[in-house]
């Protein structure tokens, strides 16, 4: 445990690139895309290949890291010091607090001895990820001095609408990205609004959707796309037969009016 | 001019990997990145080393291509055929149409031969790009037979908050993005309605933004950034600098409220 001195910490967002204090390290945020390792970007090799530390978030501690697996697909990590951070995937905010709170320190730990280190998430890291809860909980600690670098990712989002052959948006249209613990009232009055909602980890409320979409007329608009650029990948256009079915937990609904 | 009968093409959208038709080529979209020519994806990397034609567009004549000099910057195009495809950025609608129909013919011709042909575009292709209008030409010349498969790219959006270290959205969170062309009481009420809004193109529109922002109590939530992912690039969290300045083609707004 080397947990900085509260008033030392604050977050800078690698915007303004703060002198770098002392000997403290550079906490990156690499995403590295939906799946498929070829979705990884050049910079985010290089960084991975730079740094001194991965660090890997896991949902169990018995398990492998997906994004770790994604990893090894395209890089040889032979030789590289890898942090497992163990973060539980259904826990209550307590416990989940307490995990972000042990993660936190454990970088914390890396970047005071001088060490850079590359946080992975699936995806891109400011959006929907783990990383979030990382930065949240490194604010939380405040102060100054912790430089962090964001690598962007493809996201799930742009993956589906890839496998989709969708377009998300184009010329005036309005792009309404949503996860799945919406009230329907919101959501219904999101698909009257917008040109294209997406509907994130869509798998956990598909019972509810499916009605909606009927009732509204869209059931047609809409195309289901789970484990997009996985080899697993799955694109559905028949809303019906998904009906009973257990879904994965990368599923996303695309629905366009146009 | 190679026009194929029109019963002849549909768009399969690379899903269910039709039969590809005696000697016709495949058509890609390939999404180059916000600008950083490291933020490439190993994929797109590929393809483009892969087929037989790169068609890139440009916005005039006589000018230089953006996404070519992207692409230039991390691979050898030496030897490679290239096709520019010139579509006006001002003129009117029929114009316009008459631009897309040229290229889409351009394009056809190459897959008639059996050429495979990547598109490629800023960002991401099927998120506000050049991409979708040469799709929707080619849908609008109907018929079966033509493959496209899409290669998707990190988008200005992932890259707006990359540069700017700011989550787009989070657990429960809500994310409209939305084109600069939006009517004033459609933006206040999505402010109202989301947790983070991305504006498109805010350069235009600014001198409306901003006050709007200000009565709604959110300026301090906004963040201005243009050129994410270049080295012009650009963070402001003072919305009053930009007052009165000339500001680039490539500005985005994220307002996040929490």
């Amino acid at each position: 445990m080397a947990v900085k001195n509260v008033s030392d910490i604050t977050l800078s967002g690698g915007i303004t690139h703060p002198v770098k204090r002392g000997h403290h390290g550079i906490l990156y945020g690499v995403g590295i895309g939906p799946g498929d390792p070829e979705l990884l970007t050049l910079k985010a090799i290089r960084v991975l290949k730079e740094v001194d530390i991965i660090a890997v978030p896991k949902s169990k501690t018995d398990g492998e890291s997906i994004a770790l697996d994604i990893l090894k697909g395209v890089m040889d990590l032979h030789g590289k010091e890898i942090i497992e951070l163990t973060f539980p995937m259904k826990k209550n905010r307590d416990e989940l607090a307490a995990s972000w709170n042990n993660a936190k320190d454990e970088v914390l730990k890396q970047l005071d001895i001088g060490k850079d280190v590359a946080f992975i998430t699936i995806g891109d890291p400011l959006l929907y990820s783990t990383f979030i809860y990382l930065m949240e909980a490194l604010k939380n600690n405040g102060g100054s001095g912790i430089k962090i670098k964001i690598v962007p990712g493809i996201s799930s989002v742009n993956a589906a609408s890839a496998s989709a052959c969708i377009p998300l948006a184009n010329s005036s249209e309005r792009l309404a990205i949503i996860p799945a613990t919406y009230e329907e009232d919101k959501l219904r009055q999101t698909l009257k609004d917008f040109d294209t909602v997406v509907l994130m980890k869509v798998n956990k409320v598909m019972d509810k959707v499916i009605p909606l979409l009927e009732e509204l007329g869209l059931k047609k608009n809409a195309i289901f796309v789970s484990m997009a650029g996985w080899k697993e990948q799955e694109v559905v256009k028949d809303l019906d037969t998904l009906k009973g079915r257990e879904l994965d937990y990368f599923s996303i609904m695309i629905i366009k009016k146009s």
